[in-house]
């Protein structure tokens, strides 16, 4: 049985454009041999589900599409597919829609299986859109038997969910019981630092457990804030990894499923990267993928001297090409010789264009246009946010003018505890790095020099002291603790959960951990008002839960 | 049995302040002899639940409240108290919290009920954080036998929903067949125009169909884009809605149950306010709560002569009081004298301040800034936008200088099609009007005048064609519909959920909706970094599920 995996990157709501994407995979997979095909979770309407599936109308249309596929993978005599779609609930009772698996067969289409453990992650929130399936579904095919399960169903078991089972529910305990060939998951899991690895040891727990082999289809490619891996996973009836598809792009993988009824190997299939690779392989996806789905071909950044910014542009002209990208440099008078020369260098470096804009007039016009009603106040912040507002507005005028996409540079350090100026450089349509904390974006910098073999990002803008250069001499220790300090205070309290007690008793200093507390906190208006960040990590602001601004509760 | 409902102002996450404000209440019930007592859900930590409430230090610090407080209502004799809050889950599978009712007597925590039916709103999003329960509580009290009901518990029946069970458990009726002395109902609803009437219908119609009187609890307040209008109420055994408490402010109720076992009269109790009355206190509450819950008292915002920015100065004034606002008048070379004139006479008609910084420079040192880059090209939205942008600078100045909040006085017919600048007139901590189609607007403000018995917002700004005036001679209707026609598709769209072709069939123009369809996809960027909008609607921007901005469907 030659299975065939239909790795495509999808765009969320545009079922046409995805039903060419899986139609030339499909096509690929069959002159490889494929009997069987399967995409990933949702592939017909793409990951995440969003609103537009809330619309009778948008499901009808979901409806006569994934029928006439039948029909043309029938007339075309390819093999054939099993597919994830949202698909209306039979049932007048529940939500209208479920998240399910359909079998495409002889012109027909047949509901195999309804996700049961729906996810709410805040990218994934399945609950607004699905009425829960009550077990796995079983598909029956030339004498096979496969289980099949959608995305988390696959996820329950007492050892990976701190000691706590994340559902009541064992889908695939309850259905093993009664033995299957094979087991078939469709997912759409988008990518976290050590997440593919967690979702791996579950396949290869589950598939040796229950002996039997596992394929794993995922979804790649960028859609917003979430960027799907790819990664797709097939185990032999040992726990194996024996194949996997490509990292970070489209791929079709046909596998001998056989052979993996046994303990046909011990040896390792996928590539290992480390966590710098990783990364910056799903930040240049991420990027390229919000900029051409939005209908964007080219970017426009700040370049301010600094690590941030010198990062997103040397992430941006490999998303988009070196050509596609262009920096404005904007001098205060508080910009030191350095943070240009810096600016400059990099961007020869990259083989980018740039334009220099000075700001002083307009800092002098905003001050002589505000005297009267200032006249009796000190400079405050209200001058630095003034700055750093008058370059947003050139940013975006350039963006504007030219049809180029402001890329955000802000951080997670930063985004956290507030160091940075709402509509000023918090401007952009998306944030690059807005889930890296500041050490991360150090450890990619140099990363990336490394790869490249000499300093991409010149060596002055790793070692300088970080500064907003929004007054004379300032630096961003001023006004922070050292970053290695707060971004370890900032994971302790963001991905592992750490409470103030608890931070205390790891050893941060009291003092500054209700600093750190009561900044993060205050910060929230300024993060509601961010642009889509790329996550890459479990703990992103703007997933899962939310935190209210307007709480006396600091 | 006298039972006290307490109707309070509660802060998400503020526990001691919630208990200050509960004790408060409590102690006045007890005043008016008052002999057990509810308040609504998850008063504990307030309505909406958040984030914080994965953290198991705060988890663990809500327990620690609650049995002081157990305590505290023993020693000082107070009524026994039944309290929404969140708790641990006693079974170490599924999510490790509930949402509860806990009856605190005797200085013991008990806990009566957890809610069965999980809310997934976007602002209520019970599924990121509890595991649900199975079946209504039970209290037993000085002979009486409650079942108690937490928020959607209560919510489902076949009648209600479009024709359609929203669930498929329905645990009131699962409860009743063992029946009941009264049903209690603690209750987190936020306000939506319609929704207290349905709630109200469902509560009438169960009271009735069980024969069993019904008290009901709401909060009262606003919470970020949530405003809690509180009316609580208390039905008899026929459904008859004989007490209820005040809308839009607190309350302590307190009622004699036993004469609503029997129909004891027909006579509806209540008050009925216009839609807008309800949407003019709503947002009055809103902004005042927003605004306090901040650590703010004054705020700022623009007056461009325009009827939103007069409709938010007047909500402004009677929320913060007149002198708590200052109006900014920002004039371009492109403002009409007479939105001068009107925005000094509204000014003067709320009796607050107003500072005239004119545009003209700024926009005239930025051209001088972009000209070599902007050379070669003509003048488009960029220079209309980068006016916007001045103005959204200068707000923001005044609002850093002077530590005044700025309201943001975008309509939700702008923000459906894009009709507004980013970082530019979209800038504000909230969208005060932002959930109000433009007709809305015009309606509210004309019943604020009636109600005033004058033109408090001058008639010429009802009466003027509305424009931005970023160009000469520029109005809304050269780049949009009608408001009336636009008003009309969109919230057939977006509140009816009528997609093309039904809309189509509805009369409108071919061409029309498929361009304001375009428009309204192609703006969900914009909306994203939009300010959190005080929320009046079922359908409000950001409420619900969510749109992708990276895609190719539009």
């Amino acid at each position: 049985m030659k299975i065939g995996l239909l790795q495509c990157n999808l765009v969320s709501n545009d079922i046409e454009r995805n039903i060419k994407t899986i139609y030339a995979a499909l096509s690929k997979a069959a002159e490889q041999g494929a009997e069987l095909c399967v995409t990933s979770e949702l592939a017909l309407c793409g990951c995440p589900a969003t609103e537009q599936l809330t619309r009778t109308a948008f499901i009808e249309f979901c409806r006569v599409k994934l029928q006439e596929l039948a029909g043309r993978i029938e007339a075309e005599k390819l093999p054939p597919l099993l597919i994830g779609a949202p698909i209306a609930n039979p049932v007048p009772e529940g939500k209208p829609l479920q998240n399910c698996a359909a079998f495409l067969r002889s012109g027909k289409v047949m509901v195999i299986d309804r996700k049961v453990l729906l996810a709410a992650d805040g990218t994934h929130d399945d609950f607004y859109y699905f009425e829960p399936g009550v077990g796995l579904g079983v598909l029956q095919f030339n004498g096979w038997r496969f289980a099949v399960a959608i995305g988390e169903d696959v996820w329950n078991d007492r050892g990976f969910w701190h000691g706590r089972r994340q559902f009541y529910a064992d889908p695939v305990e309850d259905f093993m019981t009664g033995g299957a060939d094979a087991l078939i998951n469709l997912t759409g899991i988008a990518f976290s630092l050590g997440g593919c690895e967690q979702h791996k040891k579950v396949l290869s727990w589950s598939a040796a457990k229950y002996r039997t082999p596992i394929v794993a289809v995922n979804q790649v490619g960028g859609m917003d804030s979430a960027i799907y891996p790819g990664g797709s996973m097939v185990f032999n009836a040992c726990g194996v990894l024996r194949e996997q598809a490509a990292l970070f792009a489209e791929d079709v993988l046909v596998v001998d499923l056989d052979k993996l009824r046994e303990c046909d190997s011990d040896e390792q299939a996928g590539v290992k990267m480390s966590e710098e690779e990783e990364v910056w392989n799903a930040l240049v996806l991420g990027v390229r993928d919000f900029v051409s789905k939005c209908g964007f071909s080219k970017a426009v950044l700040g370049l301010s001297g600094g690590i941030d910014s010198a990062l997103v542009a040397a992430i941006a002209a490999e998303a988009l090409g070196k050509e596609n990208v262009l920096g404005i440099l904007m001098p205060s008078p508080y910009s030191s010789q350095g943070s240009i020369d810096d600016s400059l260098e990099l961007a020869s470096n990259l083989g980018m264009e740039t334009i220099t804009v000075p700001i002083a007039k307009a800092m002098e016009t905003f001050g002589e246009m505000f005297a009267p009603s200032f006249a009796n106040t000190k400079p405050d912040t209200t001058e630095e946010n003034l700055q750093s507002r008058i370059r947003g507005i050139t940013l975006m005028a350039f963006s504007n003018k030219f049809g180029r996409m402001l890329l955000n540079t802000g951080n997670k350090s930063e985004a956290a505890v507030g160091y940075s100026t709402l509509y000023g450089d918090s401007c952009g349509a998306l944030g690059v790095i807005a889930d890296l904390y500041k050490q991360q974006v150090y450890a990619l910098s140099e990363w990336i020099n490394k790869r490249k073999g000499f300093d991409l990002i010149p060596r002055a803008i790793i070692d300088k002291a970080p500064s907003a250069e929004l007054r004379p001499d300032q630096k961003d220790s001023d006004s922070l603790p050292d970053y290695p300090v707060l971004d370890a205070l900032l994971r302790a309290h963001l991905g592992d959960k750490c409470d103030r007690e608890e931070l205390i008793e790891r050893g941060f200093d009291i003092a500054l951990v209700d600093r750190v507390l009561r900044l993060l906190r205050g910060a929230e208006f300024k993060r509601q008002q961010n642009p889509p960040a790329l996550h890459v990590s479990t703990h992103a602001f703007g997933h899962g839960g939310r935190m209210p601004i307007a709480t006396s509760f600091k």
